[in-house]
């Protein structure tokens, strides 16, 4: 893909930093440039390669800028989104990591932003943040969906696809709806499920959590206010999938109270199968 | 510790093979014979350095063994050690690697092999199976809980903790009903919900499982003959845990559905500092 003339990455975080790295070490950017919605410093980004230079102001930061990346909690993206369309030269894409997208979308959609917006959510995350655990090869295989909308100007969606691409990343589109509904099962209600075991272990049964217990609680060591926003943003597609799990678990109880040893194993057997069928 | 003239291992699989490569690598015992219950070949298990020999029958394979360890599905344990107990030179430890403890003990006490029996469960289960999996250092750092009861004999017992330090572990002392009731939190409610998530997700978005899905769900692929037999064996404390764990799930329902962010963000914040107190 021809190369951005300065890209900016909205967020310095485990993301942001690793999408910094990738865009400097495969030279896809003349310039990679940083913002802090925090105000942190950026030393550390720049220490560690992510970015070039940091910027003091939003305005500063998207002077001259092709291509804006929002990498913070989702509750800020739209917010973002409309204040660097209102301050970079009009024909850059803008794009985001989000873990939700319907909301962020119908926001942007009011406004003139919405052209040069596409919807992007990398399934790249990790309990982990911070960009001193970024990698320049984090999106490598990686699965990106991206969700245009009619909005979107269609040689922009072209670019965030070649962008994703470059980055090592396949690109998979969806509608924001579709996307959402299918989150909620694969990412947001696992979340829940990690959250609310680890929570329920008394502290005194620590001791015996083995690498069963470790692995399916793992995620629940996720930031509590960025889950609390994505859960917040995913609201309806959340509350159906934890009704129907709600009623997957009566089954279970159904199973064990009666002692149906046949019923149990068929419900074991139908979770091994779907769950072989991803392998390791 | 001193040398046992003669260890015999019922069911060389994952746990079984690790323990007589371990047995053997650390010269624990003169001979480690195996036994297969359901008759299959023992030859993989003495070509990956398992065992020294198979037995062809259970008379066999006790002759002159002064160390048991049977490491079947827990169903078939209570009755292999009763057998083995009747076939062997009367001072011997018999133990095993039972997921449960509760109804095996209640069988066992009934017979006089609850002097020389000393129930174990060495915390290094996975989903993997098969002496092909086995690793000679398996146990090493694991915990093992042991479950003496007041039939067991004490030098039985002292022997018992020292086999499995000698093997790496660090063991731990339980009642079985004490055990049976923290790995119904610790093992199997994880197990319970990681294959209902699995089965719960449509397979044409398994495309989209990303780390935190594959992480939750791991333990889902054990085998579900296996876990069968581990939930029947423990159904009361699972029973328990399953309803407290749908109570549980009810509080995020109400926080979700009532739009309460202090409230979600607070239980994903529980769920963060017990999953953080245990690190990765």
């Amino acid at each position: 893909m021809t190369q951005f003339d300065r890209a900016l990455i909205v967020g310095v975080g485990l993301l942001g930093g690793s999408i910094g790295m990738a865009l400097r070490t495969r030279k896809l950017a003349k310039q990679v440039v940083g913002f802090s919605p925090r105000g942190n410093s950026l030393d550390p980004a720049i220490a560690l390669g992510a970015i070039d230079i940091g910027a003091n102001s939003l305005a500063e930061a998207c002077q001259g800028t092709d291509l804006t990346i929002i990498c913070t909690p989702v509750q800020s993206i739209a917010d973002f989104a409309e204040r660097c369309f209102s301050l970079m030269p009009t024909d850059g894409l803008i794009t985001d990591v989000g873990s939700t997208k319907q909301s962020i979308i119908e926001t942007i959609a009011k406004s003139l932003a919405s052209k040069n917006f596409v919807g992007s959510h990398p399934l790249a995350g990790s309990e982990k943040s911070g960009v001193e655990n970024a990698r320049e090869d984090l999106l490598v295989g990686k699965l990106v969906v991206i969700t245009p909308d009619r909005n979107s100007d269609s040689d922009i969606v072209q670019i965030a696809d070649q962008l994703w691409q470059s980055l090592g990343a396949r690109t998979l589109r969806m509608s924001p709806a579709e996307h959402d509904a299918a989150v909620a099962r694969t990412s947001h209600l696992p979340h829940i499920l990690a959250s609310a075991l680890a929570a329920s272990t008394p502290a005194d049964l620590l001791p015996l959590a083995a690498s069963g217990w470790r692995d399916t609680t793992r995620v629940a060591s996720g930031g509590a206010d960025l889950w609390r926003q994505i859960l917040e943003e995913n609201r309806q597609p959340v509350i159906k999938v934890l009704e129907e799990f709600a009623s997957d678990l009566r089954q279970w109880l159904i199973a064990m109270r009666s002692g149906d040893g046949k019923q149990l194993e068929q419900l074991l057997l139908e979770g091994k199968q779907k769950r072989d069928a991803l392998g390791n």
